[in-house]
Parts: C-alpha cells; structure tokens; sequence
C-alpha cells in the first residue's frame, strides 16, 4: 500500500476511480438509487453517472433492484443496489489471546470463519496457521467467488510486546515487535494485505458496515481485553503519522482506586489499565470469583454484584475524562461504544459515561450522542475484513492523490484454496 | 464558504485547480523550481505542468526566478517561484481584550498594521472599527495590489462569552455567542470572508509561512490570555465538526495547586485554566507585582523570581498529560509551541514539557520533536491573513470534491479603499 504524500498532482483515471467509489458509498448508505439520484446527489452529469453506473454494473459491483415510477408519466426507473456478491474480504485479527479469521462479502456478512482461542504463538507458528485458516474459509467460497477476492485485512494490537504489566500478562510477545507480519503473510499468501491496527480496524467496520451508513464523523471505542479505538473525521479514518491514531488507551489517567489493581508508581496510569475487560477480569478474581474466558466474565456481569459495580465505578472515572479529552481534541459530535462481552455492560458503559460527560462538560460545549456499536465480540473480525473492502471501495481523499490501485476480479486464488 | 461534503463525485475542474495549488505549495516549500522538478515531483506530464505553470504565471501568482544549468549540455532551465505581489490577505483578529487588522502579501509579509488594546466593544462598535482599519490597511496598497486581494481572514475565539471565571475577566461578553460576526463583516466590507477559531488560524498560519515548510503533520498549540491550539495532518487543518478541531484548551485537567487560581469546585478542570498568561499574571499579581499588558509581564518573566517558578511548575504540571493526550488522539511527531511574550518562556516551557513528556512516556511511544513557533505575537493576525491564502491556494482535499472557487484578480476594492 502508497503511502499518502499531500500535494501531488491527480489525474482523470484518479477522479474517475474517487466517482465510481462515491456512487458505491452512496448506493451503500442509500440502500437503493436510480441513475438520476446518484446524479442529483453526486452533483454529476446524467451522462457521466450513466457511464459510471455501466461500468460499476459490468464489474457486477452494484446488481439492478427493480423499477420505480418517478413522477406521473414516462418510464419507471431503473434502481441500482451494492451486489453482496461483488467482491469478497478476508479478515485476519491476531490478539495477545487469540487468532481470528473470517471471509466476508461486499454487504458485510460473515460467510466462514476460524477460531483459535490461544495464547499468540511465535510469528512463524502463527502464519502457518493464519494460512491454513485463509485456505480454510476460502474452501468455502465458490472459485468464482475466490476470483473477486478484494484483499485480506489484517489487524492487531500494535505493539503486542508493550503493556503487558497493565493488561496482567506475563507471557513474553517482544519477537513480535520486530517482526512485520502483514509482510510475512502477503509473501505467504501472495494476496495483498491492509494493515491497521485492532481500533482503527474495528472503526472502519463501523464506518462501512455499521453506524457509518448515518455518520461521517465519530469517536469508536472498543473495550476487549485491552482498549481499542478509532476515529472517522468526514468520512475518513484518522491514522496518525504511525498508524496509532486515536490510540485513547494510553491516554494518561490518574491512577485506579482499586485494591487489584497493580501498584505501578507515578502520578500517571493508562486509559487501559482501568477501563479493560482485563482490568474487570482481574478485578472479579480479586473477589475470589474465577473467570475463564468472555462467556464466564459475561455471566459475572449479567449477574451484577459488588466487585463489577466498583470495577464500572473505577473504569468510568477513567474513561470519562478521556472521552473529553479525546472530543475537545476531535470535535466530534458522536460515539460509538462497543465490548467484546455484553450482559448489560454496554447500556451501562454508555449510560454512566453520558451522565459523567454531561457533569463536566466544560461551558459552551455539548455532550455528544453515544451509540451502541454494531458488531460485539466480532468487530474485530468485521473490522480486519473490513479493511480490504474500505481501501478498494471507498471514497478516501488518497484516490484522488493517485494513490490507489482500481480492483479487477481474477482467478489466481483457485490453486491457493486447495493448498 | 460552503461546507466540506464527503463523498460528492468531483469532476475535471476540480482537478486542474488542485493541481494549480499543488504546485503553488511546492514552489513555496522549495523557494524556486524548474518544469522538469514539478513534474517529477507531481508525478503529472511535462506538457500538464507546461501549461499550468503557464496560467499561474499569467496571472502572476508565480515569476521568473532566473535559469539554472542543467546537466551538461542544452539550454538552460527556466526557473520559477511565488510571486509575493501575486495575492494579499486582509487579516482582522478579534481577541477579548484586543481588536488587530493586517494586510499581508503571498510570501506572508505584514505590509500594513492597526491594533487596538482595549476590552472588546459591542459588536456593531467592533464592526465600525474593524471596517474603519481594513479601509486604512488598504490604503497603503496601490490600486493594483487592492485588485488581488484573496479575502478577509477573520479569526476569534469561539464562545468569547464563556470561561470568564477561568480567565479572570468580569466583562460580560455574552453578546458576541448570539452573532455571526463574520457574517456582519462580509455584507459591510462586500468581500469574501473565511472565518476559524483563533488556534486553528495560528496552525494555518504555521502551515502556510512558517514551519509547515517541512512540517506535513504537527500540533500547534498558542500561549495566549487563553490557550489557543490547532492540528495540521497531512497538510489540512483539522477543523472538527464544530469548527473546535484540536481545542486543548478545553481538555479537563486536575485543579491547579496555587494559591492564587479561582477555587471551582469539582474533581476537574480546564487547562486554560492553568496554562495561559491569565493564569500567570493571576499569580504573578497574587505575589504583589502589578502588571498591565504583556510588555510589562515579559520583563516579569525575564528577571524571574519565584511567582514565575511556581506558576510554570503548575503549568507544566497540568500541560504535559494534555499534550500526551493530545498525541495518543492525533498520532503526530511535532509540536510547535508559540507564546504572546517571550522573555526565555518559550524555551523554557518547550524544555520543561520535553522533559515532562519523556518522563510519562507510555511504553513504545516515542516522544516528538518540540519545536518554536515563527510568529510570537503577530500568530494572531497572520494567522487571521493566512486563511484568504490558505483557502484560495491550498491543495486541499475539498478543491477536489468541488468545494473551492477559483482566484479572480479584480478591481473592486478601490472605492472600498477610499471609505
């Protein structure tokens, strides 16, 4: 993948490929359009729409949906909508305790997966099974259906090696920080693959499967093991100058109240010491109540009691500031709050942090709308496959740059689905 | 101003004006270049960068700036550069305390100057004056120069009613939240106005004339009465969806510790609060040193003493998590610091916070450059004067979606000049 370098110059195939990609988005977020609302809306020509829509129909990215009449008399028109079937993402999410992956259509849906609940082995251990997995789910994918592979999206905490005192873990995952995975898994399985990291993946699942369909603009924030998050500025995903961006996790917090957790010193903690389902994990066990796993910590939850209630109490404190910071920083005026286990916790995650972002809100500032994610424990998954899917189909200011390659089906996935 | 709407299909206008400003940008960061240069640079055709290295030089935005030899043999390259004639800003910056108008030309030089030290007055009063001294600016250009003006920039804080407490002012400003004075100015003066907050107008203006010459990604963050800040990513300004992108602030900091900050109750407060030169002269008065205006507070600086001591430990102590938080949102590797006064504050605070970002570093971040500001005092009008310029020169990723129009060299301000 280009990097983005502001200023060049662009050229007609870059506008044509930002055009084909905007009518997309607009068929995704309308559900349906004739030719003519897409010219209305896209303030283009009907010609220039016509000739867009041929393509985009040709390339069976967008199928026909039926007629409508418009107006009183003439012809009912022809309405256009995204084809499922038009193009395919693979989803590779590796997590300090787990390795995900997943194939998905162009309408989002997970059409196979594989699951290792695990410990990450060593890189070498872990792409020979992130290989047999993509096999895997790619068995399940007719060979046309392997032909409109659109990439695979890889994501994953970035520096796996670092925090592991806050998150609890004693294993050893430094050989991982000197490794670059996404480029050992491209050579593997000669396909190209988008890298993101855990958060910004997951919120650009919600940009183009999930709220994104009514927002363009919103603050994500994930609480799995560690904390994830994300942002989308007018569309886009904010990277960051190394790919950390809207990394609130280490977001510095004054440090927590609880007995459990670890007494590191200083005046300041991290974000996701605090607010972590690591965090609530070791704070259930320090009431002498053992959890294995989201299915058990989600029974603990769904079933209330002391040591969740000051766990929420604590987590909130820390997360409401944050959030401030994080939208006096962004000027957001949405987020979305999503969590790898439920039970309840997402409602009161959000309704706590609505009642603490409205105490302080500082004076002439709003308190934004907080929105329940789309995915749970899957919008990792979604969010990994999401990414080939957002690179190759989505409106972003670096088409125009000249930096993106258009998507053309092939056929030279077949020998890898049988490898 | 029209409104940034992700998505709209663009067409080949678009692409020619974004190309123009592109190679604008280049020739102002490189100082001069050749047609080959742009092109390899652009990465566009010899015969695309010919004819449009044509147009901006017939409409004089760019000049011959000699020939330079090239390689062994042939002629001569032409070379070229901005041409500082080839446009002028009007910038007006409203401040609580303070009213100041400039005219600055296309290599961002102040030409002319009015400034008046006094509470801010009602707005029609403040409109009067305002008119009175862009009228008086422009008078000291020539009938030709007044024909290329590129607009009014106008930059304000936004809420001038709120945060009196914090600020220390008993003035009641709450008139100013209920009017559009951007609105107001552009009917009376008949001319394009392009309006920010305060701190996003010093980032522009960072941008365009001063380290944005290097410098593609970097927060930005003013010493003011206030604290102004702004956010520049990838070459754009972060504006945010209320137009208070990068507003630091606002960001909730733990209660100052001196004597002399106004005791507000609550577990959180705002980093005005702490890190802004009404805090300083609070504490400095607080110490029984009377000072009135910045002339007066930057010698307090510089001959030192404990009240400086102190109110900069509370400063930095309250600044450094700001700005770490700050940076786990944006993911940027610079952050250029700019002050009202100096005196050794500057250098002061850019070391202080160097060592206080360090030293709260979270695991696998690193720590980023720490740079000076290029304008001190003058951040605010020609941060105003920047947005004319940055809005009609800039390639910024709206031109492509459509939402720019051209520059058209004119003549009618000349009555307006003789008001």
């Amino acid at each position: 993948m280009k990097t983005a370098g502001p200023g060049r110059g662009t050229n007609s195939v870059s506008l044509r490929q930002y055009n084909e990609r905007s009518l997309l988005q607009r068929l995704r977020r309308a559900g349906e359009a004739s030719k003519a609302d897409l010219a209305r809306w896209a303030q283009l020509t009907n010609t220039a729409v016509g000739s867009i829509v041929e393509s985009l129909e040709q390339s069976r990215l967008i199928e026909s949906a039926g007629r409508r009449q418009e107006g009183q008399r003439g012809q009912p028109a022809g309405l256009y909508r995204i084809n499922p079937q038009g193009a395919y993402g693979i989803g590779v999410r590796l997590d300090r305790t787990s390795i995900e992956t997943v194939v998905i259509d162009l309408a989002g849906h997970i059409l196979a997966r594989r699951m290792h609940d695990q410990v990450l082995p060593q890189p070498e251990q872990a792409l020979a099974i992130v290989q047999q997995d993509i096999a895997a789910v790619l068995a399940e994918l007719s060979p046309e259906q392997r032909g409109r592979l659109a990439g695979v999206g890889l994501a994953q905490p970035y520096n796996l090696g670092s925090w592991l005192q806050q998150l609890g873990l004693e294993a050893d995952f430094r050989v991982w920080d000197a490794v670059d995975f996404g480029t050992m898994l491209s050579q593997a399985v000669q396909l190209p693959v988008f890298k993101e990291n855990d958060g910004n993946a997951a919120a650009i699942a919600e940009l183009v499967f999930g709220v994104g369909r009514q927002e363009n603009d919103f603050l994500y924030v994930f609480i799995g093991a560690a904390l994830g998050a994300g942002a989308v500025l007018g569309g886009e995903s904010l990277r960051g100058s190394s790919g950390n961006g809207a990394d609130l996790g280490l977001m510095p917090v004054p440090p927590s109240a609880l007995p459990s957790a670890p007494q590191l010193g200083g005046q300041w903690d991290i974000l996701l010491s605090r607010a972590s389902l690591n965090a609530l994990s070791r704070h259930v066990r320090h009431h002498g109540i053992e959890v294995a796993g989201n299915a058990q910590l989600e029974a603990v939850v769904r079933a209330g009691g002391p040591a969740v209630a000051e766990w929420l109490d604590d987590c909130v404190d820390a997360f409401v500031p944050s959030l401030r910071a994080a939208l006096a920083v962004l000027d957001l005026p949405a987020v979305v709050i999503d969590c790898d286990i439920d039970g309840g916790l997402i409602d009161a995650l959000i309704r706590r942090s609505e009642d603490g972002l409205r105490a302080i809100a500082p004076e002439a500032r709003q308190t934004p709308r907080l929105l329940r994610g789309s995915f749970r424990a899957d919008a990792g998954a979604i969010g990994a496959a999401s990414l080939p899917m957002f690179f190759n189909f989505s409106p972003r200011a670096d088409v125009l740059r000249g930096h993106a390659s258009p998507f053309v089906p092939t056929h030279h996935l077949q020998e890898l689905s049988h490898a």
